[in-house]
């Protein structure tokens, strides 16, 4: 497209970015005008994208960090010919799937969710990672962010890795439209300021007008062009641009405008354009391409094996029976023990640093282009991403996330670094799965079920040796568990997970050694859980017990609430787990501090057996 | 001390830091050798501290950022005669002082608890920017940072934000040791690749050979002489230096000298110096003025008012009666209403932009000088600090958390915006307050209670209007709850609060038309939760339905468990929450899609009522 003809579409981005507001009555029009001349120059003459086929493997990839700008994104997709007008003012309207911010649950042509701001670069790092190093179709990473965004230290996390990766197939359009939600941005229109900041993380910048949408073509074609390092076009713009009433003023974040048919007359009125989006290179998807046969490691009953290690070697193994599994890891891999899996497939594997936000939204990245990311770190540590976690639910990504060095049990570190609410931060994520094994056997086979699993999987996994228990070809169900220990006389039940199953089961062989018997459950999948194997327990045994290297909240002991919750009688409950802040001890006393080891576990089973009795 | 004294006292911290970990038969004493010489002058010649009385206004306040360099600081501690040679040996024992990582829980000169790396810094400028626009007593802060961590965004979201506020009292001495965990950072010793990044970021920037003692104290010397911005001193280093078997060497981190003796041999042999470190000047604590009567904002029963609305400006009110609160927003206070606060009191109201992680860190520095934070954000984002909020709970840090925009009750922002995992997240934090009124009034009487407790306090406040129930001198003990309907017909109880509470009333009054009689509780505080009257609820009506605005994971359904989890006979409990993907919709649309509306709780109940009647 020529100059005027650009500048025809960006006035029509405009016009439909405020007749989808107005019709919505709410929304972010102004933060879409701003940046309208640059969506028009990027999807006129730059973006190589097929609609009708978001999957090509060639297609360029656009992500809106700044996702609020949906407005814009939506326009852009109507000029584009992917949606209509119709479906264009159903903007924010129940059932539509032109959603206050932007998601791929219901948009074939959204790469992840946007919305909670910096993420969208991390996520676009991640998806040129592949691009470069897995996919090699040759396609370019779009990426647009606000200025407010670049705030955030997830921008800076991803910025340094786009930098030392040297991805130039990843360029980033930066609206500095100098407002954000309630007044002006720390750097206002100083393009320099962040030109400053985004060379010293090795980028290429480019400044530009950005209502000048020669300047831009210009810029654009410059970032195409730049190799060795990935380009930043710094674009001032005003925010609410071309719209007196509105432009480059406070007060007008997240409104529909004041009055949508004066600044649609102003804007010279409706138009209807059509872009001829270009199509992507012929290209074929490379990491449909599986392996051979999986080879899970094999542990013999009795051994002492981390489930760290055994998560690794596992993963290993799944790395040679299929050609699309990455790992990832926030520079822990010889303590996560993703280094097994570095050492055989290196050509897959991604080292993040200590960066958890870069590494879970490179993981929702890679998962976007169609791979399947072993994302792993402390268990304690992804609380640093619990953002992008999140948002990885609302995107629907499917990815794995492995936390390793559980619980009170790493021993001497002491509390920074143990994860004691991993579980209920993994729990309350939607649609996610739960996994905490007790054995290596058990915690290959999930690692192998989790492939295949949608949504966001969570493994937590152990730091310390404990006992293999089941054989290699015993199978674990995802929303299964194992009845351990179980007989008629069964006044009791324990159910635990990892570190603390063991301490159970010494507790049941001491309480059976005096005269009681008591039932034992792993409970390895802690979401889904169990329902029918806990009720039965219940309904035999009228009461649980339930131990976990936890947080009392939002872990194994609600998770099992979770099967008495549809109204029938709930049998009588008592927790045991982690309420005290642990310091450095070994991860014995841990334990037997946090009243989790085997002799509190019978203590409080005597306790209960007993008044059972009394009543 | 001269240039001899320095490097036998940098030979000491080495000594001193090998010792405890092989002692300990753990720990990292090779990222504390690094660091001996920067530690040795700092202390020695620059740091200004009366280990006598560590609340001293005047004291310069030293963060140990790279949290697991613990040897190196204990070792300092026993230098300066704070802690004495068996003491130091106790180091990661149970029952010592000396943690893995250094806690204030524990040790009264440590600000605040790391080990969570990149930590240290946003809590450093916390307390350079308490010291340059509250204390005014001219103290300095000192973050010593390892290089590795330098990796997390939040240092640079810090690093952004100590340039813009031209922190010149704050010094970061990095620690460019070359080797993280488990290989070379990114940028190994290139000095250069760091000081253009904080050059970037606005801050001085000084190179050092970080051995040569001599080069350290002028690098220090200018740090403290710079005006007008922050010094960062990279400083060149070697991990392990000093000692053959492991300087500079990959594989060994994070573990004992292979052969402590023959290390302390090498280091020239165990010494006892002590350090006369430099007292502070005269200073007086000014935060503890109080101000005058406290005058809550008062609303009319049947007002309709936001409770975000109440919290800023009981905030605002707050700040009248108290001169030590201040308010910390993450760029969002024209909706978390914490503006009312800024309008009143602009000197204590600090904007972070968009970064939570920063926005935390600055709020457990404040408290770590006395200060009580108010930091407020969208409930979402919260997750965004999770890391931090956990380390703030290990720290024991008393500040105040507040989350507007909770729930799909947002309507058509999306689920990018709504607060739906906050309450699990907040109830998993140690020793945390979780409180979620449903109304102005309620919310006003919390935010007063709040400043006065320990630990982390979390405040879930709503976006829309809801109705004002309960008159201005109504009370809300922390731990208490509110019966707002009750008979000796109930046959059901409905627990809720915030939004929900407000749907219970209408389904009371509408199955009490059709001649159920339930009772309703607000559980406005999910944490403590109010034992006594949910076992009376229980007792009286058999059955349980509690209604939340929220995953089903860990919130307010869960915690009304923790009243029935010591044995006793539990009651029949059925859990309404949001258990789908809201997309956009009106707020009315979302309660109803999410069956949490008024209507889905009266069907419910009928449901639940006549189930009992069969049974």
């Amino acid at each position: 497209m020529n100059t005027r003809q650009l500048h025809e579409l960006a006035q029509q981005l405009r016009v439909d970015s405020v007749r989808a507001a107005a019709a919505a009555e709410s929304g972010h029009p102004t933060s879409s005008m701003s940046a309208a001349d640059l969506m028009a120059v990027l999807l006129a003459n730059h973006l190589h994208y097929d609609f009708e086929r978001p999957a090509h493997p060639a297609n360029d990839r656009f992500v809106l960090s700044k996702g609020h700008a949906s407005p814009l994104l939506y326009a852009a997709y109507k000029a584009a010919g992917a949606i209509n007008e119709t479906e264009l003012l159903t903007f924010r309207k129940l059932g539509s799937r032109l959603e206050g911010h932007p998601t791929p649950r219901r948009l074939p042509w959204v790469e992840t969710a946007t919305g909670s701001l910096g993420q969208g670069l991390p996520v676009g790092v991640g998806i040129a990672l592949a691009g470069k190093r897995l996919d090699h179709t040759g396609y370019r990473v779009w990426v647009l962010c606000g200025d407010s965004e670049l705030a955030e230290g997830s921008i800076w996390e991803a910025a340094e890795h786009a930098g030392y990766e040297h991805l130039d197939n990843l360029i980033v359009i930066a609206d500095i439209n100098r407002l954000g939600q309630r007044g002006p941005t720390r750097h206002g229109h100083d393009l320099d300021a962040y030109a400053r900041r985004f060379k010293a993380f090795g980028w290429h910048t480019v400044e530009v007008d950005g209502h000048d949408v020669d300047a831009v073509e210009r810029a654009f074609a410059e970032a195409g062009s730049t190799t060795g390092q990935p380009t930043v076009v710094l674009a001032r713009t005003l925010k609410g641009k071309g719209v007196a009433a509105v432009q480059d003023r406070e007060g007008m974040h997240g409104k529909p405008l004041p009055d949508a048919e004066e600044a649609i007359t102003e804007l010279g009125g409706v138009r209807d354009l059509r872009v001829e989006v270009q199509s992507p290179p012929a290209a074929r998807m490379l990491h449909a391409v599986q392996g051979g046969h999986l080879d899970l490691p094999r542990y013999d009953i009795g051994d002492e094996v981390p489930t760290r290690d055994a998560y690794g070697q596992a993963l290993a193994a799944l790395g040679h029976a299929r050609g699309d599994v990455v790992a990832i890891d926030g520079e822990v891999g010889d303590s996560t023990r993703a280094e097994f899996f570095h050492k055989e497939h290196p050509e897959r594997y991604f080292e993040c640093y200590i960066a958890e936000q870069l590494m879970v939204g490179v993981a929702v990245g890679m998962a976007a282009r169609g791979w399947v990311p072993y994302a792993s770190t402390f268990a304690a540590f992804f609380t640093r991403a619990h953002d992008f976690i999140r948002m990885a639910s609302i995107s629907g990504a499917g990815i794995n996330l492995v936390g390793s060095h559980a619980g009170c049990a790493i021993g001497e570190d002491g509390p920074s670094q143990m994860g004691l609410e991993d579980l209920a931060m993994m729990r309350s994520v939607y649609d996610s799965t739960v996994l905490y094994p007790c054995d290596a056997n058990q915690t290959a086979r999930l690692v192998a079920a989790t492939a295949g699993l949608e949504g966001v999987r969570y493994l937590r996994t152990s730091r310390g040796k404990m006992p293999v228990i089941y054989g290699p070809t015993e199978e674990f169900p995802i929303g299964g568990s194992k009845v351990l220990r179980a007989s008629a006389e069964d006044r009791l039940t324990l159910v635990a997970a990892g570190v603390t199953l063991h301490e159970a089961l010494k507790a049941a062989d001491a309480l059976a050694e005096q005269g009681i018997s008591v039932r034992v459950i792993d409970l390895y999948s802690v979401k889904p859980v169990d329902r029918a194997t806990l009720r039965e327990a219940a309904e035999r045994t009228g009461c649980l017990l339930t131990v976990e290297d936890h947080r009392e909240q939002g872990g194994l002991g609600d998770a099992v609430l979770d099967a008495f919750t549809d109204g029938r009688p709930v049998p009588r409950l008592v927790r045991l787990a982690v309420r005290t802040m642990p310091g450095s001890a070994t991860p014995a006393e841990q334990l037997h501090a946090a009243g989790i080891d085997a002799e509190s576990i019978a203590a409080a089973a005597r306790l209960l057996v007993e008044e059972a009795v009394v009543r």
